[in-house]
């Protein structure tokens, strides 16, 4: 990489150079255990980018490009040359930065990706591939990455995190995190179907809810036999009114039945489950996040074409902050909160957002999401967490991602946090240590949270 | 104007010279045929600027000055000093911005506008408007405008286009945008009037949703063969709720014969429309502009003394993403998207607005509106654009005036987008074809979406 | 003071220049008028820093502070050391600035706090306390204060005020400031026996609208007899719908009677009564300050350990520009605005904000508040009245607190507004009279408030 990408001032790059070799922490992605597991060596530049990256098809598309060359049956190359083309005209957006970032990492390539370029950056970049046989392992070892937290679904056996775990050959930890979305969302059908594959799971007849308490204890005490040590929840709801257990329970039954729910049964139901899932993970040590304010399927002709994750989700509304504070308050008050790290996916409420959070002990903003995960993105974060919290406590990056080359990113927030806090010791404004601060954002704080047993 | 004003380095001074000279296609404005055919010679600068501008208004008022020298009887003189002493003190705003460039671009005066100067230029300018025999059509040529889309009622017998249009002296094209305002507003008094003047215009009769589509189309048909390339939509509301077509019908129905709509009647109307327009742009090739997010005549004062467009208007809340992802989802699912640019008035949903945009074909955000259109705002959509869309896509800028003066607009937009564009260059975060981007950007799609037929 | 401190270019230094020795009419803070009479000399600068200020308490527990350090009973030297740790590595946080600053003006002290040095400048500037006899008076009137304007319950003798009006080695005025929250809160316990306190201090029996208003204008004629010259408001809720004055006078005369309001009683005597006060002010030549968007004790936890105002307050969602807009254009009808000065403490609301702000004669944006109030939102808000309404009618800073070091807040600001104006100066963005600009909104815009009679 370029030595001084992205670094802003020569604070930036003095700071780059205390933080940039430290191992990384992956507290959150979406990469599959069963990939990990099986290894398989890549051969091609365009299925690894373009086989499953939602966010390549959104620029596609915005770039007007044949949905045939994004997720149609045109082959690698092809796609590959359209992508180039795209990208090419894409600045400012952090597809551009992050292809030029991999393009240089993983494979050499310091050319930019344009039409011009792309033929030769792709026979070049598969050369690459082949020469140094690259696999999902391979490239997770020479990301430096010491542990990845990947999102589990609570019914799963995580029979290839057990297996991984058995290996000692593999260079770095793989531990589940427990995401009970699938249990919350009474809403989808087939709630009935899923709950059932979870009993099974559980080894619990789950058919109200103190059977479902139970059954989801019991599972989460596996996840944390099993390494666990982070929970996660991204449905597109918050609950927005607490209800009585009567309510929660009639509104788990009837969903249990396929009957329909009352008014505000489901909100009931939702905000029950916070707070137990909250005072089940303060129990269990582990840490628990929420990602809020996003709405799935916006474009529902690409979801019934093409199915969930292909580019038409969007932002929501900011949840309303009071909603935010009535969930957080009853689980401090009824058992204290475990860590808790807040993700808004519309960043127009997280000056309020951070002001809730840091009113309560355990609660934290994390880095900028997904739609957010740019330079601009990441820098506001980085700045509201230091005005309204305490900079020092931030977590840092995480991939979010289910790519095997996103571990740029974690370079990419580096270099953006070591500029944003440069400048500040640049211009006087920060005399302390900053070397500290860039070690734990960058690494110590979320290593601790890996660690704490 | 002075070479650099604006251009923040070196690559933005560059970039700046590539497009300075590329011609204007306004594709969003308000001037009057009228004005432009008749071509009456200015005399006065006061008038120029001071007889009809909302946006100055405003800042005299918020500077302290007495209404008699805003709107009142005061002479053109008196009132142009006035505004010189407001303005001189309005570091910050656009106004301060363009008041420069206007003086410099088309006065050749670079003296600062101040109280101790005002008398001078006032007279310098009066004699520069004689001698150069400044008129409306001299200014827009002069500006090296190549087309204006001016916004005009769907009942408007494009007169004044046509003789434009027949006239081979006329340096530019001037052709109507549908702006379809009128008929959506059932809720203003004297709606059933305007129905009958538009049926007359489209030589059928109106009296129910069937006839009304009807109508709408020959309509839209008669402004497509008059050059239209571009519709609009500007009131106050959006809609909120899905009715059915009956509930459409009825709120229409009743609205013609002065009957109070039941609750939630007028959104079923709006939506019902909203959505029908789209289709039919979409079938007539035409451009879909939104401008949402406005409150008009917030101050009820002002607009009972002196009526609407004074400066008595103001920002609403964002409109709710579910409502316009809902709307554009259902445009999407039954004809296809026409090319759609959406304008928020209220910047802070901008990135949430943006992510629901781009997960549809076609659709876009468009520049920096009203309230919005200063350096900051200007700067925040390009951001937006660029890290949630494509922004070599961007349609940049339009002057939405009714100032033959603001074209130095489309100058203050260039010199800013190529600051953006070239800090990113500088910095080594982008480092294509910029260029192509600043040309596309400043020219090309615009240029495109008027000459496609 | 670090001479450049803050100052990011040439030309702020210069205006920094203009302005750093000009007077501070500090127009709302919470400095008690009981401490500014009774002057007791200062002894420890734990006790100073830590003795009442939330901000500090949160930063605290954000660093995981332990709360017997941060509220509890450990000693000052303690506290001040646990402080020391948190603030040393909070980078890009306003105490970091603020206790940087007031090391430097107040003790000499530019080494930077840290858990290596903390001892020693504990030591050090309690030596110093005691060597210049650090009192409330002292301080106030190192930091070169004309005025102090106190915030004060409309029930209060003013009898602080009267004794430090009358005796002459005050060499700073102190005013009070009418704040009715407690009239308005219909919500709270003991509502009726704080109108029987009211009751008495205006010499009326209230027991219905009628006398209320009757009271409250007796109250804010004794008020401004005393030298009142700004008035305020700051309860969590702002008046969403407009009620008959049967329903507000309902509402009140059941809150009398501890009886339950029926739904929007509440909201039809709040609307009713903002709409009043402002007639009422605009009457008495008073200045109108409306605090809005705060949630307070948001954590309920802490709230029921140590009570109000302990750091377990956030940021409310925005509150809709509408409701806004309503009461402001009803009190313009009927009465006129007072000067009026808008503050959320929602930053992102604020550009809509102030754009029906400055839809009305005497309406301005206040400075950044409380969570707002650090580097980032000082220059955003300076931006927003510039690009939106007026900059040269700002009225600048306040300090809001309650701690008497904490006058170097102006000096922050100064330093940040000479920033941002000296860099439109620098860039040839503005050409006019800066120093101008910098002396009205540091100081002789509230001067002149303060003075007028």
């Amino acid at each position: 990489m370029k030595e001084n990408y992205m670094l802003s001032c020569g604070e930036a790059k003095r700071l780059y150079g205390v933080v940039k070799d430290l191992p990384i922490y992956d507290y959150h992605c979406h990469l599959s255990p069963k990939d990990i597991w099986e290894d398989k060596p890549f051969t091609d530049i365009g299925e690894m980018w373009l086989g499953g990256d939602h966010y390549k098809w959104r620029l596609m598309r915005a770039a007007g490009i044949d949905e045939e060359l994004i997720t149609g049956n045109a082959g690698w190359k092809e796609k590959f040359l359209a992508y180039a083309e795209a990208v090419s005209l894409a600045a400012g957006n952090p597809l551009y930065h992050w292809t030029e970032m991999e393009l240089s990492m993983y494979f050499g390539i310091d050319t930019p990706l344009s039409p011009e370029t792309a033929e030769e950056i792709y026979e070049k970049a598969n050369a690459v591939i082949a020469e140094k046989k690259y696999s999902h392992r391979k490239l997770i070892e020479m990301s430096n990455v010491a542990l990845v937290a990947t999102t589990d679904d609570p019914a799963d056996t995580l029979e290839y995190h057990k297996l991984i775990a058995s290996d000692k050959t593999v260079g770095f930890k793989v531990v589940p995190s427990f995401r009970p979305d699938n249990l919350l969302r009474l809403d989808v059908k087939g709630y009935a179907d899923y709950v059932k594959k979870f009993s099974k799971a559980a080894g619990i007849e789950v058919k109200d809810l103190a059977s479902l308490d139970e059954a989801i204890e019991k599972r989460v005490a596996f996840f944390a036999e099993n390494g666990c040590r982070f929970t996660d929840v991204g449905i597109p709801f918050f609950p927005s009114r607490k209800g009585s257990d009567e309510e929660a329970n009639a509104a788990f039954t009837k969903a249990l039945n396929g009957e329909k729910l009352a008014d505000g049964e489901f909100d009931a139901f939702l905000y029950r489950m916070f707070v137990f899932l909250g005072g089940l993970y303060k129990k269990y040590g582990l840490s628990m996040q929420w990602h809020i304010a996003v709405r799935r399927n916006t474009n529902s002709l690409l979801f019934n074409a093409k199915g969930a994750d292909m580019g038409g989700d969007s932002v929501n509304d900011p949840v309303p902050t009071g909603d935010i504070a009535a969930v957080l308050d009853e689980i401090n008050t009824r058992t204290g909160l475990p860590k808790t790290i807040i993700y808004s996916l519309n960043p127009s409420g997280n000056d309020a957002l951070a002001s809730v959070a840091y009113s309560f002990p355990n609660v934290i903003l994390g880095t900028a999401w997904w739609f957010c995960d740019h330079k601009d993105g990441i820098k506001e974060v980085i700045r509201i967490i230091a005005r309204t919290g305490h900079i020092a406590g931030f977590l840092g990056m995480l991939t979010d991602s289910r790519s095997f080359l996103s571990y740029a990113r974690h370079d990419y927030f580096r270099r953006i946090f070591c500029s944003v806090l440069g400048e500040w010791v640049e211009s006087g404004e920060y005399s302390g240590n900053a070397d500290e601060i860039a070690r734990r954002v960058c690494c110590e704080n979320t290593k601790k949270l890996c660690e704490r047993s």
